[in-house]
């Protein structure tokens, strides 16, 4: 299917500087064709922008004058051109129904708009909202409930306890609701201990191929409304991520931490258990929370790698800083200088 | 179904100072109502429990006096605790035999007590132990022997050569027995070294949603009795892990590394290959275990975060730690202090 | 199925010192058997060289005197045992044609000499070449292209937008081509930007057990032939990996970022977005990379851990660099010593 550009500058509030009866059906990078709409979001990419051949760049106010095409201008194009590609690239059509190879447990609720997939299971008391999409080997279990137009793509498996809301997607191989790591020690060994809370995840909210999500120990497990969580992320028991949060992947999150909204968390983070991190925090890929965080910024820890061989000389110095402080001040005390008054700990 | 507190003192070996005919149904936080049991493992939760509606709480004698409703007294409350919500809280009982969309080869033997769920595969020559789980899409592979009790929830893999004990619990998306990582160089690419090892996985373990445990290259890979690990785990090839250890999610163990007996690893630790990690070795989250520990203990090497500015001025001191080595000996000649004997190395 | 000796100095081109008609049928380390063939890399294994009941050792020429039995005498014997252990131990053989239970598109051309193992889903208009396996539960998405030779083992998700070569071997759980993590911000919340691109895959690629490959956003995610994925990896978006590259398992890749040829990556290690990643880069394990390295060779950043009481003491250390630095230059000054040339930016 094809859209003019005039109608996609009145649908998505651009203002056009081209020929508004120009079609395209594709969205595409600055080298894409004249039946593409691309997008520049800084002046990084001028030099691409003047050479595009595309049929139109979504961009800022700014970069318009540059622009070789047509150009959709609007104060936010990274939006904008998402919202363009949402449209010329919708997610397929569902085949409303339950194939013949699902089983759908016949106490189960599923609105006649969803579509089940082949081999899919529907526990009882499941409740399937209108035009939801259980894909396939996707396991919904007893009593879950999955809102309107949530998609479960490829084996997804949502265990009983699990509430997941509207307009969700769900990618391939992601856990919600399987029990946490919860242990008693006795002795040498382990008592485990049930979990017996759920998951609550809200309206539109993403969950990334192989993440997991785990069941509360005793109250829920909680992902707020417009969450994002890319591949491989760990969510453990009685985790709260807040509202519009956004997590990068293979970042785990342990027991009972609570994470406050707008936050943006970089990949490969770890963030300890039972800590409190307020709204808009930032923390960089990679990083290790151990303490809570209440001042909305920007937080770090990262190491970037060095050569190997004077990688190792400087850990060798790190491991003798205990000892360096010790010479430091020795060799103060013989100049006649401090006690250094920022530093009286040592 | 319920108990009475009474029942409860006297299977669980606790004092109970209340009412034994008080009926209880369920586990909850101090939060709860009249029905349900909760517990406090320690003084931080006085306040709370001093407010708590709840029918009784499991806690250690010193607390005892401070519990405003039936207490259930022992030593261990946690554990105690976890032995009651598994009874309160069973597993969901077992509808032995096998589905009918289950795919089970006639030389398999799986005990009339067992329950082959629905899409599951069994291969030849499986054993299943009496009153165990082969959950939905859980596949089996030729010749796995899977003990008493066991439940694979949904989607289990167990590639051949691989040997589950009784009692064990594998969720959702776990893999055990898939091939390690072995190449061998050739000029500049790379041949596969079959993995013909296999793996061998103790009673009472629980493994956790989409952990990968690699089969052996030509030995076994080894997970002892009573072992825990959490969701996102991989364990590598020819690995040995100690009988009640238990590991925290998105930890990585390199191949051949031997964990010693009642470890505990933090999430999101590292552990390099070919190591010995002894007995009662405790590695906080995030750490890198690059050498062999020997000496039971608490090991660390988070960096936790700062605010992002001061962090990236910290890492370029660190980074030039070599330089300042230079500088504080120069110092110290000239103040005529040192060698440092305790830093010789610098 | 046995081999002789003889037959395999022939066929892999070794010297052997000893008797050609004696057969072996598997292999296994230096404590195995008379019927089974293993290898010395390293002389850190003389010992059990000497010691060995083997029928055969494959080892370089310099260790072929200390054999006490037959020696396969290879100038690369690691790669040469890999090759005698896939000839010992072949991968099992296929039995072509389509399980009752996998649903095949009529459009699908599933070659004549491929599997099609049990629920297994081939979309419309896929293309499975010769002698491959769609193992139980693997899903190909429409219009994917599989090459000749290549297995899906168990439970493989490969989403539409993905062409995987030939001879490849991809492991259970593993999921490529599932969508990027891609969101435009708008006030407090997220638009998702729809990810068009795919995933290219070349020949002779491994992936391993719930390793993630996203499709691009706009252009292509490419691993090239060769390449060596270990388990539980993610790569983002447009990221391309080079021919021959090796990376280890729980690396994270973020991305756009492009890594070159021959590298290899340990276990553990993040690479931030964007970057270029030079041929013939070696990372060690856990290390952290944020920004492009383009000379070859070896780089580190991992910190190994400390006994825990000593670590808080460090970090508190590294935490205060920054005062550090203002107090040895205080005493430089006071010594007379300096500027420090070697780091005038303090």
């Amino acid at each position: 299917m094809t859209w003019s550009l005039g109608e996609l500058a009145v649908r998505f509030g651009c203002e056009l500087r081209g020929d508004p009866s120009v079609r395209v059906d594709s969205v595409a990078t600055l080298g894409g064709g004249p039946g593409s709409v691309g997008f520049v979001a800084s002046t990084t990419y001028r030099t691409a922008l003047r050479a595009t051949n595309l049929g139109a760049v979504v961009l800022e106010p700014a970069l318009a004058d540059e622009c070789p095409t047509a150009a959709l201008v609007h104060r936010n194009p990274h939006a904008t051109f998402a919202r363009i590609a949402s449209l010329l690239h919708p997610m397929p059509n569902l085949s409303p129904g339950i194939d013949a190879t699902a089983l759908v447990d016949s106490s189960a609720q599923v609105d006649a708009t969803a579509q089940v997939g082949a081999f899919a299971i529907v526990g009882a008391g499941c409740v399937i909202g209108p035009r939801s999409f259980i894909g396939p080997y996707s396991m919904v279990g007893e009593g879950v409930v999955v809102g309107a137009d949530t998609r479960l793509l490829t084996r997804v498996t949502l265990c009983s306890g699990t509430r997941i809301g509207a307009r969700c997607i769900l990618h391939p191989g992601s856990v919600v609701g399987s029990d946490g790591f919860g242990n008693a020690r006795d002795g040498d060994g382990w008592v485990k201990i049930p979990q017996v809370g759920g998951v609550n995840v809200g309206d539109d909210v993403e969950i990334g191929a192989n993440t997991t999500v785990d069941r509360g120990a005793l109250g829920d497990t909680v992902i707020e409304e417009g969450v994002r969580l890319d591949n491989q992320i760990q969510v453990a028991h009685n985790v709260s991520i807040g509202a519009h949060t956004a997590i990068a992947a293979c970042t785990g999150i342990a027991g009972s931490t609570r994470i406050g909204r707008r936050c943006m968390i970089g990949g490969g983070t770890g963030i300890g258990g039972q800590l409190t991190i307020g709204d808009d925090i930032i923390i960089t890929g990679f990083g290790m929370v151990t303490r809570s965080i209440e001042k909305p910024g920007l937080y770090s820890s990262v190491i970037p790698v060095e050569e190997a061989r004077l990688w190792r000389r400087i850990v060798g110095r790190i491991k003798r800083l205990d000892l360096w402080a010790a010479r430091i001040r020795k060799l103060e005390t013989a100049a006649g200088i401090g006690p250094a008054g920022q530093e009286n700990d040592d």
